[in-house]
């Protein structure tokens, strides 16, 4: 049997155990691993120098070997996110729904855990850790690929978490680390159907896009952030420039970042140049379109290509636009259904954007920034997805849960005619 | 461009318009249709009759050409269908949740349309009718892909459906049938995920892993029904003997009908052999493993093939277990995760059993055969979903939305230290 089929087994088989632990229980295993790491700081410490190393090496870009650096203060920052899960209610017996039939048959229906969840990640060990946490909270069994480049750490990573769930109820497979370095492990992984619940990729977009194409397991897609800011001609000149300057520069390397601004061409004409001038400033490359540029010389051009950019940079493009329509069409067709954000003092206009543009998250006077699982107070965060089925935009805990239907009856049987079953 | 794509680009394009429409102009758009249909009953029943020739010439079996068969008594049904989904509340627009942030950001989680639905299906023409409107009703605009077996009732009833449309506020281009036979359009419509939100199959177990195992797109798997019924020692005789015959015989041809019943020892030594005397009167082909059989000599001899069959015919296999354990073993090991039950005067045994078993619907001491989607009192069915993601259990109106996120706030940027993003 292959190494990822045999720790699915036993994966499978321990998420039948953490299915009926009580949150007691479960927090009592984070905590235990928690003390675990503290424990260990060293050890892990030492496996990510290995890998740091081979990273410097290889030749590894620095923004890559930076997220791959394990320090003191990082692994302190997972000991902390694991007591904050701890605080966090446990969405696991939730009862979302009852009713009774006029025959007395009692129907509820219970919050389970999914089962087993797949991770397949890139380079930051701090997701083992995390990702664990999430899953075990909510009584899911975890199976972990990370990247080549973090094995070492990962390994000691998940060695430190199964030592941590030794003494607790928490069953040890239920954390497992699949080792091969083969592409063929990732493969299997994402066909296990019978044995893997949901497969949850977190990294850059060729990974997402490879586990979407390749896997029968269904997905939870966390895609790129195309975000578009659309400053209508009744928007106030202060509020749109604040907006955008945050949306920009607060942290341009995430995917809630704006990218594109569309300006009504009756607002731009007013305020558009002193936006660009104080966006480069700010240290903003900005781009624009032809009329964009004719306001202000400075902008270089936008080529076609610009429009569908996640530049994760310092980076702006700008498209001057004749109308709201033109605006929630360019979104459409360009946009990753991620967050988009409308500036203006017309009610109405705001209304329409709101309701015809197709987001996870749309903004009437307020940054893209926010489209984060703390800043919308769940605790914590899997990941922003942009797809449509079982859960849009900001992840928290109970979207890694789902549920099932108890029926009970005193010798109930059906009669009558077939409807649809 | 294919047609797969040509018509995948319409259907998201009327998705926006169908979006934002009322729950009025989609129910005056469902009535229409209905009207179509009346006025163009016998072009329908014509084009049905050269896809049952087609059949007949071609040596399609008795039940294939049972399911392909459109009287005028189906077509009534397709309209009085058409009609109850017009009673039905529409989920689209229904606040979910909202809060507001101690800055004074709001946030709205709202149901909103999938966007497209594929469907992917086989024999039955009146998937074509029933689709559409569970799809229009929830503002969702349709990409359907019949068999070749039914091509001409497909296309003569999307014809009639777009001829409802012309009158009406919702667009022509929301239904679109792929009229091409060559498997790789179904090979297209599954990898198409810019334009299509979610696929669901109906059909034949084959069909369905087929899309589960090719499609990139999201799916909505309705799976196979292996349905146990687990008989516990302090069981009624009576309660377990009507429950079996109802799950069984009830109507055995669908995915509720309970397929493998497990006995405790103590029961099956006591009521067993009579159970199994009554079903064999009913015209129930009865297997069993050795215990059974030694109970009851006319019992055939069960395989371990029987134990992963879905029967789906008046046929039951039994196996004597000695404890729940044992049971919840079996159930987790050959189990479809669709519908499970247990039979008990012991409310601890019977909770332990809902509990640990992990299924879409779980009973105690009531048939399986009330997983659907009327007896749930949902009003309308898509399907029965056997998978964790979005939906599980029978699915009705509500499981074809998704949801966003409306956040309004006043000029609101987000500041302080990053969080997760």
């Amino acid at each position: 049997m292959s190494e990822v089929r045999e720790k699915a087994e036993l994966a499978k088989k321990s998420s039948a155990q953490l299915a009926v632990l009580t949150t007691e229980q479960k927090n009592e295993a984070l905590s235990s691993i928690a003390r675990s790491i503290e424990r260990h700081a060293d050890r892990v410490l030492e496996a990510n120098e290995q890998d740091v190393q081979k990273g410097i090496d290889s030749g590894l870009s620095k923004a890559l070997l930076d997220r791959l650096q394990l320090t003191d203060a990082r692994l302190k920052d997972m000991v902390k996110g694991l007591e904050t899960l701890i605080e966090l209610p446990d969405p696991v017996g939730e009862v979302l729904e009852s009713w009774e039939r006029d025959d007395g048959l009692k129907i509820e229906k219970v919050r389970v855990p999914l089962g087993v969840i797949g991770m397949v990640y890139e380079a930051r060990p701090n997701v083992t850790v995390d990702a664990t946490g999430l899953g075990l909270k909510t009584g899911n069994a975890m199976l972990l690929r990370g990247s080549s480049s973090a094995r070492h750490s990962n390994t000691a990573l998940v060695d430190v978490i199964r030592h941590g769930l030794e003494e607790t109820d928490v069953p040890v497979d239920a954390v497992h680390l699949v080792e091969s370095a083969e592409r063929s492990s990732v493969q299997e992984m994402l066909t296990l159907n019978d044995l893997v619940d949901v497969i949850i990729p977190r990294g850059g977009a060729a990974l997402i896009q490879r586990v979407v194409r390749e896997s029968s397991v269904p997905v939870l897609e966390t895609g790129a952030g195309i975000c578009h800011i659309y400053i209508d001609c009744d928007a106030r000149a202060e509020m749109a420039q604040d907006i955008v300057v945050n949306a920009k520069t607060d942290r341009p390397a995430v995917c809630n970042a704006v990218e594109t601004v569309l300006v009504h061409t009756s607002w731009a004409e007013r305020h558009l140049r002193s936006l660009l001038e104080l966006l480069r400033e700010r240290g903003v490359d900005v781009r624009g379109c032809p009329r964009t540029q004719s306001l202000a010389p400075f902008v270089k051009q936008a080529t076609e290509e610009d429009w569908d950019m996640e530049y994760l940079d310092m980076v702006l493009s700008f498209k001057v636009v004749d109308s709201l329509r033109e605006a929630v069409a360019h979104i459409h067709q360009h946009g990753t259904r991620h967050s988009e954000g409308i500036v203006t003092d017309n009610r109405e206009t705001a209304e329409a954007f709101l309701q015809q543009v197709d987001a996870a998250c749309v903004y009437h006077n307020a940054s893209t920034r926010f489209t984060d699982g703390f800043e919308f107070g769940f605790g914590a965060e899997i990941g922003i997805s942009t797809q449509k089925l079982h859960a849009r935009g900001p992840m928290g805990l109970p979207q890694l849960t789902s549920y099932k239907y108890v029926l009970r009856g005193d010798g109930h049987i059906r009669g009558g005619g077939p409807t649809s079953c």
